[in-house]
């Protein structure tokens, strides 16, 4: 074999020990700082995880499919790829990072796809079950701030599941529009309250990629029951959380990691149906 | 707030420090192995990425538009995902993983999308440039086992673009069908030889998701000039790999990683064109 060697190389061959610093020297000097760290990690740690697993060219296929397959799932209506982050974890974790007050406020989980922009304001007091089906569940409770101290004026956004486990989105015709949804306004004493029926666990899109991987993990596709808020109020960062009921079969192995211990509502059996005390608590803005 | 401990909990909740560790608690024991092993790798490495690089949640959004577009680019004859495993050195990483023989043995490179199945078996001396044009280029060498000698009936299967940078593929009705592929047999000295035409350097397509991450990093598409071959002979590893002209100026800068320092020929300027010497050695099947 005849071979020319080029003494002017500026730029490093590929070579399997220094494959990702060969890729990231490629990198212009006038990359953007933010893109140019942000690749530097993902390339890194890309080419750490090859090297642990070392594919075969059939594996590599087949990581090439589902990525594709991901893809191709994705629609105006269908997020397979924020599907593929949630189950993973990472939706979870990009929420920690960005929401991490540690002054006791309360937790943060994930917003989820099914809010709903513009929802109704209703008044304290007022039932957002419009079809009166389920199990009736009274929710009344404070928003303080991290002194606890009443805060007047808030708005608590709550939105969730029927008894059966779907949004008024999923079941458009079935359903009432805006069913189960409604936004409360606190009174003096950062009280709010109102009527609503006790939710149900329901699985996630579980017939694309993302479910063919979770079966493959012996995962299962359900959320933990659960009803979200969105709490804000002028001075306050917003907390976008959920509350889970206790007696859920599915809290353990909420399909996108959502449930915190701290988010476990004690719901109480009381005549025709269930009361829940839930108080938030908000930390001030920065 | 009223929360409920939950002394049962067999599942450990979302936590920031420990997320890769919930996620994985997940999977079920009767996950196939090599699946669990993949998984475990790839979650442990994606958490850390997301801790390293700490994403807003715009940054978070904006990554799975690239996901979900790269996915959208994926059609029959257009591969993205293959494309940005290309360009970030993923492709030329798992080629080393599964070919690297250490012993003397002619270096791979990668496949490409270019290869036709079933090219024209042709004689040795035959010219492939069915349509005359380029520089003429006349390639001989021999196909030796590690040892030195001569493997005599090994197949040297050759593609590559025209000296304007295109594929027959890419030019149907410009190009003559099968232009510049051809199979040749080596003879009882282990010799091959045949006539073509140098090849010039190509972008890769540079139009989609993968092209504007490119261009973010300051980096170009093309690939260094080359001429592709997979050499086969009974009894020995295939060798899927490529020759470079040294006076190509992409050389240092190939897009997709694919030079290595062995595979550059020492093309030589002769009356009428240029001349090669370039001889394969094989390693003995395991």
């Amino acid at each position: 074999m005849t071979n020319l060697k080029r003494p002017w190389t500026k730029y490093p061959y590929f070579e399997e020990d220094t494959s990702a610093d060969v890729v990231l020297a490629r990198m212009g000097p006038d990359t953007d700082a933010r893109l140019a760290q942000v690749m530097t990690s993902a390339v890194r740690h890309l080419h750490a995880f090859v090297k642990e697993v070392r594919p075969t060219h059939a594996e590599w296929l087949t990581a090439i499919k589902f990525l594709t397959e991901t893809g191709h799932m994705c629609t105006d209506w269908r997020q397979e790829y924020i599907l593929l982050s949630d189950t993973l974890g990472v939706t979870m974790l990009i929420d920690a990072i960005n929401h991490s007050h540690g002054d006791g406020a309360t937790e943060n989980t994930i917003l989820g796809p099914f809010y709903v922009e513009n929802p109704p304001h209703r008044p304290n007091g007022f039932n957002i079950c419009l079809d009166g089906k389920g199990e009736p569940l009274s929710i009344r409770g404070r928003v303080l701030d991290t002194d606890g101290n009443p805060v007047a004026g808030a708005t608590v956004d709550a939105w969730q599941t029927n008894d059966e486990g779907f949004y008024d989105v999923q079941q458009k015709g079935i359903q009432p529009d805006m069913n189960l949804r409604g936004v409360f306004t606190t009174d003096d004493a950062g009280a709010y309250w109102f009527q609503t029926a006790k939710p149900r666990y329901y699985p996630i899109p579980f017939d694309g990629p993302v479910g063919q991987l979770l079966r493959a993990m012996k995962r299962g596709p359900n959320r933990a029951a659960h009803i979200h808020f969105i709490v804000k109020a002028p001075g306050y960062e917003d907390v976008i959380t959920h509350v889970f009921p206790p007696d859920c079969p599915y809290l353990e192995m909420d399909a996108v990691f959502g449930v915190k211990e701290t988010l476990i509502g004690d719901f109480r059996k009381v005549d025709g149906g269930w009361a829940l005390d839930w108080d938030f608590t908000l930390a001030r803005a920065a």
